[in-house]
């Protein structure tokens, strides 16, 4: 029985879809796979002879009707939008993507930090009323060269992340539930439990944590406040993470300089949410990881999985039952 | 005879201060030099004694009374701001600073660059009253990794700046009057006269040009029209060096992407100034330069030239009559 495989790849943006040019690659380089390359709302109906599927989303209803398939895959970093228990409790592999998600949140969130380190947002904020707004400039920025920044769930974009904030002349503490041994990549390591020491160290704090339901709320009023006067709070992660009423307090008592969320509690968040209207708060709507080499790089990902689920070997990026996601 | 010095290093910003610690450091290390630190309006009367000279600024009519004069410095990069031909005449050696700019500069530069191609900017004016306003960002954002950045004027604060480019993962072009001939810090070096070549591989122009007579209007409309359509122009240089009405024109006919000024014809720009008001122009108010270490350095070069004068070595940073800056 030949190997089916459906894609479920759309996307409003070129660099998200998987076009014909991906579909031209993979089909010639893997000639004895079927592939169907389906609109979401096929996938009800095309998912029952599927062994693989490959797509940016998993509507739970789908596996009453997925009796062969062994393996589903999408491109993305965080697997919390999909129904993880229910794919595990049926005995289907599940892998996400990693290592093309750091080149483009590094350049995010080195331009958001350097944004608030050098005022810059205020700068395009004054220049149009301000007679000279120098003062204003002066009396705020600082260097980031010399200074400490903490990486919270730093893993493999994190890692990046870290080796441009070093070229930039910043000390790197990475935080994770689980550090390497090893002095990697120039990186202060620091386990989970460690979070407030290396806060109180640093003028800078990315969030890269997974919304799991160990991470709720991780970024609480007493995490704040373990911070130096003057952080900027960078949040790349998962809206969950963080207590939004205890990030306004923090910026309102000083603790933090400036916030960047790219993930905010309501998607879009209301007209009139305080996160959009504080002056030192800079919202993205969730682009910290748009790149124009996305879905090639995801794409090679998936081609290099396939070759291991062909040939037995054990497939990059399993979602073990052990970091289950939160809803 | 005591060898005498006169320091006038007056800011209203502290880390431009020539301040008490630094007057005792100096003081302990030069024990056999008369060190006099007076305000501007002081050194008229003071500098008839003076051998050295190290300040901000320089009056022309300072020279006639600074009989004993052999040498001027100042911690600043550039010198076109004082009466070069002049101290020259008057066999007076003139030095400059350089070594501490690269890393503030850095910082700005790479911050304004990431604030265009990841439209930064556009998001925090578009947060307070857009819906959502990721189609904005997802159809005008570039990737910084795989594009060409060419820095024109690329010397000691270029080639700092090269480095973080560089573990961006961009191709850095360095363009300079004489470029060195070994392939230094993995920069491709090009002469000043193919200046147009390198602008049309790149995707992003950082200028860092002294105003010289030479350098006047570099940036005319025949240069912006080499560059590539959504080009990103950033001017930390001198603002006589631009021609501002191609480059606004350069802006509305796409050529440019958006360009930040950290110098402008005006200083203060009008308040009606089209530069102020242009969506895709970001203008902060030459304070790329602004770093908390700043003296600090700026005396330890100080300090080194001195030994090197008592010790009739050759001073670093002499301004030559060959690179006479324009008034």
């Amino acid at each position: 029985m030949t190997t089916d495989a459906l894609i479920c790849l759309n996307s409003p943006y070129k660099f998200w879809q998987f076009s014909d040019r991906h579909a031209d690659q993979i089909r010639s380089e893997f000639p004895n796979i079927r592939f169907r390359i389906v609109g979401e709302h096929r996938v009800a109906c095309e998912i029952h002879d599927a062994e693989i599927y490959f797509g940016w989303a998993f509507d739970r209803d789908w596996l009453a009707g997925a009796t062969r398939l062994a393996w589903a895959a999408t491109p993305s970093a965080g697997v919390d939008h999909w129904p993880v228990p229910e794919i595990q409790a049926a005995d289907v592999m599940l892998t996400r993507g990693y290592g093309y998600h750091g080149q483009p949140m590094t350049e995010h969130a080195i331009g958001l930090l350097i944004g608030f380190s050098r005022g810059l947002f205020d700068s395009a904020r004054l220049q149009t009323r301000s007679t000279w707004w120098k003062d204003d400039l002066a009396t705020s920025f600082f260097d980031l060269h010399g200074q400490t920044l903490t990486i919270v769930g730093c893993g493999s974009v994190g890692t990046h992340l870290a080796e441009v904030a070093q070229a930039l002349g910043m000390h790197v503490i990475g935080v994770r539930r689980h550090p390497p041994q090893s002095d990697t990549a120039g990186i202060e390591w620091m386990p989970a439990h460690r979070t407030l020491d290396a806060l109180a160290r640093s003028r800078a704090v990315i969030n890269l944590l997974p919304a799991t339901v160990e991470t709720r709320e991780f970024f609480s009023e007493t995490t704040f406040q373990a911070c130096q006067p003057g952080t900027v709070f960078i949040n790349l992660g998962r809206a969950s993470t963080v207590d939004h009423n205890a990030l306004l307090a923090s910026l309102d008592n000083g603790t933090l300089a400036g916030a960047a969320l790219d993930v905010q509690p309501h998607k879009p968040p209301p007209l009139d949410d305080p996160l959009r209207h504080h002056p030192r708060v800079v919202l993205t709507p969730k682009t910290a990881v748009l790149s124009h080499a996305y879905m090639d790089q995801a794409v090679a990902f998936f081609h290099d999985n396939l070759q291991r689920f062909l040939t037995g070997q054990p497939l990059n990026g399993s979602v073990t039952p052990k970091s289950r996601r939160a809803a």
